[in-house]
């Protein structure tokens, strides 16, 4: 132990260390999860082109809000946070959308 | 089979409501990663305090972009994206770190 740092000190910073492995880990699952949801949106996206279905769907993505906002107050989460999330990854999959029509 | 929708339109029908099943479940799985994700970053909160441990550090930000990124790189993601993810869940945290010091 350094004389420049107090055991307490030294014990928070351990727990601190500890507490971010597992934020590192719940990151990892949350790109992989993320990656895996932006391959079926893909797909979703080629089928819509493909039989000719319309681009958007505003009663889906309503629903999407619905039961998330409900997921998230059932898990203790701000559902104000829940339903800006999903729009934020809806903004990307919009982005994929056009950059596929584009090229 | 109704007389207005084609067969081809009711089989694109039927696999778009299977693909977005997958999106409902990948978004259910987001939604309880993110909720036990912010249940960690409130402990790493009051840690902080009560160690008084400064409150951001820009060494552990910028690793965990260089992180994310090259994971995203690996699963096929956008790193732009992942980087953008971090920065929206990063955001939220600080939001809660400031009405926790509120109260």
């Amino acid at each position: 132990m350094s004389a420049e740092i107090s055991d307490t000190t030294a014990a928070a910073y351990a727990r601190l260390a500890e507490l971010r492995r597992s934020i590192d880990n719940f990151d990892a699952a949350l790109i992989h999860i993320l990656a895996e949801r932006f391959r079926v949106t893909k797909a979703v996206g080629a089928l819509k082109a493909s039989a000719d279905l319309p681009p958007s769907d505003p009663t889906r993505e309503a629903e999407q809000i619905v039961r998330l906002r409900n997921l998230a107050r059932s898990a203790d989460l701000d559902p104000d946070f829940a339903e800006k999330f999903l729009e934020f990854v809806i903004r990307e999959v919009i982005q994929h959308h056009k950059q596929a029509a584009s090229k």
